[in-house]
C-alpha cells in the first residue's frame, strides 16, 4: 500500500519509546536515563530515549520484514525505484555497496578520475581495474564539470569488457551530466549505470529540477537524503530499478558495509525526510527555488560577482544544474575563494559549503530562510569596504588544466594491490618512474594528478610543482608540500 | 594535556550550535530548521541544532587535529592506549579495519569459528585465508565460551606464518578469554592480538570487573562504546597500543569503512561516554555491580532457574566473567528461552538482550535502576504461574556440539573468493561435495557448521538436520529449512 502520508518506521520507535518496560538491552545508557549530563544539555533528552538498536518490536536492517521494509516500500515509490535501501552509513557506503555488487576483482569500471573517495575505497575494497574518463573543465571560470557522452562512448569502445560505468552527477556546484545518453550507451553494451547522485536526492519532487538520475535511466543512484532533505547526518539512500543489477548483491554488499548496531534515530530520519517530500516536497521547493533565484540574481547585481546560472548549461558536460546551488565566483575581487570564506564567516555571519581558489558553493535546501539570504547578500555587498586596504590576490593563472598526456601513466596496479602493498616515503625527485602509492589531487581543478598504482612521470610532478607555484594545493597526498611521495616499495 | 574533565568535542560542537550564522551547508535541514515535525515530536529539536558535520569550526574525523584529536587523545588515556580513533559505524567497521590493516590478500588470520559477522566481512574485504578454532562449548548449559589458550597455540603451531589472531572477548555472555596468555603466544610469533572486545568498553573502570584486553597485553581492542556505556548507538572506539600494528595502515583501513560526513552527533556522544567515565566510572559502576549482584543471587532463589556467576569461571575457555550480565538458564521451567522473553516481554515489562533456547541474557548498565532489577525479578516470580497448563517443551538434546570432524572442510575458496564467486542453489540432498557459498550456523550451539568456501559434507548435513528436528534453528542461510543450499556455481 502506497500510503505517504504514513511514517511506519517512525512510529515503530515511538511505540517502542512509548513503551513502558525495563530495559536489559544495549545502548548501556538505557533510553537517555544514564547518560552524561553534559550530552542531555547538547541534545535534549529525547534524542536519548529513542536511541534504540533492533529491538523485538521494531525490525532488522539486513533483513527487514516489518518496519523497516515497509518504510523503505514507501521510498521505493515516492523517489522512483523499484527497491530502495536505508543507510546508515552515509552515500559512502552506498557507493562503495554499488561496486562491490557489480564488478568482480580483476573487472573493469568505467568512472570519472575527480570521483569521490568513496568510489576509490570501492575499488580498493573490490579489487577493480579503474578505467578513468575526465570530466569537462571550465578553465576561465576554474570549475570541473560533468561527464560528456563521447567520453563515456570512447571508453566504452576501448573497454568492451566494462562491467559498469560510475557517474557523479550533480556535482558538488550542482551541475548535472546527461545520464540520459550515458544511460543508453550503458544499455547498448548491456552494462549497467551507477550514479553518485548524492548531492541530488531533491530532484524527484519538483519539475524545475533537473531530471533524477533514475528517471534519465540510471540502473542505481546513491543518495545523501542529508545532504539536501531532512534526513540526519550519515543517513542516505540507494535506489535501484530494472534487473541489470542485482538486488541480492546489492544486499549482500551492503552487509560487509554498515554496522550491525545501526541507530534507529539515523533510519527513522530516512522516513521522515520521505514523508515530507511526498507531502509537502513541492511547496517546500518552490520557496527554496524562489530563495535561490532572488539570490542568484542580487548576488549577479553585486559588481564583481558572477553567479552560475542554470542558463550556461550549455555543454556536453553540463547539460543541467541544480538552481538550488549558488555558486559565486569572486576573483573578480581581486582576492581567493579562501579569503571571502574567512570574512563571510568571521564578518558575514555565514558559512558556505565549498570554498575554492576563484569561487564558494552554497546550498540551499528546505531549511534555508529569508533571513539567510539577506544574510548572504549583504555578507557580499559588505566585501569591498572589507577588503579595501587589503593586498590584492594575483590573479589566478588562465589554467590550471594538467594535460592528459603528462599525468602520470598507465596504471600499474589496481587500486587494491596499491593499498596492501608495503609503501616507502622518498624525494620526489627520485619518485619518477616508480609506481605511486598515494593520490595526489591539485586544486584546482580537482582532477588527481596522480592514482595509487599509476607510474608517477616527469611531467606530472612538473606541473604538480607549477600548481603549488601558482597558489594552488595539493591534497590527498600525506605531504602537501611535494618534497615526499609515497611510492610502492619495489625493494626486494 | 590530559585534563579528563574536559570535554573539548562536545564543547566545539555546543559552540558551534550556540553561534549565531546562516548555514549554507549540509544537513539539509539546517539546523532543524527544515526538519519535518513528526521527526522533532519524536526525537525534540535540540538535536536536530546539533547534527552537524565537518565544519571549519569542528574538525575532521579522517585528518583531525584540533577538536577530535584532543577527545581521541583523553580517550586514549582513559581507555589505556597509545592511540585511539572514534568510530561511526559500529565495532563492525573497527573490526573490519583491524583485519584489513594487518592482514594482505591471502594472509592468514587466525579467528574463532563463531567470530561476529563483522570478521567475516573482514575477511572478505582484505581476501585473508581465516585458521579458525573451536570455542569451548559447555554441553550441559548450552553456552559457547571463549577460546583456550591452548587452541591457540595449536593454530600457531600449524600456521607459523599467520598474520594476526583475532579473539572475541568477552562474549555476548561476558564470557572472558585468557587474554593474557593468548598475547603472549602470540608476540613469541611475533604476530599481533586483535581483540573484538565490543561488549567490554566498562572493564577499564572498576578493579571488579575482568582485565581490558589492553591491559592483558593485546595489541588492538574494539569497542561499542554504546553497548556497555553511555555513547549514543553505532558509536564506538578503536584502541591501539604498542608497535606491532601499524597506526597508519589502521588509519587508511578506516578511511575505507566509514562515512565521509559522519555525524557530529554521534562523535561528541564518544567524548561524553569518556568523560562520564573518567570522571565518574568507578561510583557508577560500583551501582551497576550492588544491582547486578542483587539480582544474580535473587533470581538464583527461584525455583528451577540458575543463573551464570564468576565462580564458575575456572576453564582454560572461561577465565573470567563480567558480573554486570546476568545469564539465567530457564531450561529447568520445562520452557525454552525464547517462549519465556514472550513472556518476560508481554507480561513481566522486561526485555531482554538475547535469548537462547536455553537460556537468556540481560545486560546491566549504568542506565539500569534499582526499579529495573524489581521488575526482572517479578517477572521471573511470575513465570511458574503463567505457565501453569502450558504444555512442556521436550527437553533439549544432551548436546548439540557438531564433532569437528562431522564439519564442512576443507577450505577450497577463501571467504572473499566465495563472495564474488557465482552461487547456485540447489536442492541439499545435492549440495554434498560441493562449495557452500553461504554460512549456515545452527543454534544452539551458534558455531558455524558451513562457511563460505568449504566442502559440504555428508555429515555435516546430517548434523544440521538433526539440530532442526531437534527444534534448534539455523541461521546465516537464506533457506532456513534446509531443503536447499546456495553452492559456488561450477558449471562452464
Amino acid at each position: 500500500v502506497n500510503n505517504q502520508s504514513s511514517l511506519p518506521l517512525l512510529h515503530a520507535l515511538q511505540q517502542c519509546v512509548a513503551r513502558d518496560h525495563a530495559p536489559f538491552y544495549t545502548p548501556g545508557h538505557k533510553r537517555g536515563r544514564g547518560s552524561p549530563d553534559p550530552l542531555i544539555g547538547l541534545l535534549g533528552s529525547q534524542v536519548l530515549r529513542a536511541d534504540l538498536t533492533e529491538l523485538p518490536d521494531l525490525d532488522t536492517l539486513f533483513a527487514p520484514t516489518a518496519a523497516i521494509q515497509a518504510a523503505q516500500a514507501l521510498a521505493a515509490a515516492a523517489f522512483g525505484s523499484d527497491r530502495t535501501w536505508f543507510l546508515v552509513n552515509g552515500s559512502t557506503c552506498g557507493v562503495m555497496a554499488a561496486i562491490l555488487a557489480t564488478c568482480a576483482p580483476g573487472e573493469k569500471v568505467i568512472l570519472p578520475r575527480n570521483c569521490h573517495q568513496s568510489a576509490i575505497s570501492g575499488l580498493i575494497l573490490s579489487g577493480a581495474m579503474p578505467v578513468f574518463v575526465d570530466p569537462e573543465y571550465d578553465a576561465n571560470l576554474d570549475r570541473v564539470d560533468g561527464i560528456p557522452p563521447a567520453a563515456i562512448a570512447a571508453a566504452l569502445q576501448h573497454n568492451p569488457d566494462a562491467s559498469a560505468v560510475l557517474l557523479v552527477s550533480p556535482t558538488y556546484e550542482g551541475v548535472c551530466s546527461d545520464v540520459g545518453a550515458i544511460a543508453t550507451l550503458c544499455h547498448q553494451q548491456g552494462i549497467p549505470l551507477l550514479v553518485d547522485e548524492a548531492h541530488g536526492a531533491h530532484f524527484a519532487f519538483h519539475p524545475q529540477l533537473p531530471t533524477p538520475a533514475l528517471a534519465a535511466g540510471a540502473d542505481l543512484a546513491v543518495q545523501s537524503t542529508h545532504k539536501t532533505l531532512a534526513a540526519m547526518t550519515q543517513a542516505a539512500m540507494l535506489h535501484l530499478q530494472g534487473n541489470r543489477v542485482d538486488p541480492e548483491r546489492i544486499h549482500k554488499a551492503l552487509t560487509l558495509v554498515q554496522s550491525s548496531s545501526p541507530s534507529f534515530v539515523l533510519l527513522a530520519s530516512l522516513d521522515a525526510a520521505r514523508w515530507q517530500m511526498a507531502t509537502q516536497g513541492q511547496a517546500l521547493l518552490d520557496h527554496t527555488l524562489t530563495l535561490a533565484e532572488r539570490a542568484r540574481s542580487q548576488l549577479a547585481q553585486i559588481p564583481s560577482l558572477a553567479v552560475l546560472s542554470p542558463a550556461q548549461a550549455r555543454t556536453p558536460g553540463f547539460v543541467a544544474l541544480d538552481p538550488t546551488r549558488l555558486t559565486v565566483t569572486v576573483s573578480g575581487l581581486g582576492i581567493d575563494g579562501f579569503t571571502v570564506d574567512e570574512l563571510l564567516r568571521q564578518q558575514g555571519g555565514v558559512t558556505a559549503e565549498l570554498p575554492a581558489l576563484q569561487h564558494l558553493t552554497f546550498i540551499l535546501s528546505l531549511g534555508n530562510t529569508e533571513a539567510d539570504v539577506e544574510r548572504l547578500l549583504a555578507a557580499f555587498r559588505a566585501l569591498p569596504d572589507q577588503l579595501a586596504g587589503q593586498p590584492e590576490s594575483p590573479p589566478p593563472p588562465a589554467t590550471w588544466q594538467c594535460d592528459v598526456a603528462s599525468r602520470s601513466s598507465p596504471p600499474v596496479l589496481s587500486p587494491r594491490e596499491a593499498f596492501f602493498t608495503p609503501v616507502t616515503v622518498v624525494p620526489v625527485e627520485t619518485a619518477i618512474a616508480r609506481i605511486s602509492a598515494e593520490l595526489v589531487c591539485p586544486y584546482p581543478p580537482g582532477i588527481p594528478v596522480l592514482m595509487p598504482g599509476e607510474v608517477v612521470t616527469e611531467a606530472a610532478i612538473a606541473h604538480l610543482q607549477r600548481v603549488l607555484a601558482a597558489g594552488g594545493m595539493l591534497t590527498g597526498c600525506a605531504d602537501a608540500t611535494l618534497k615526499t611521495v609515497r611510492v610502492v616499495d619495489n625493494q626486494p
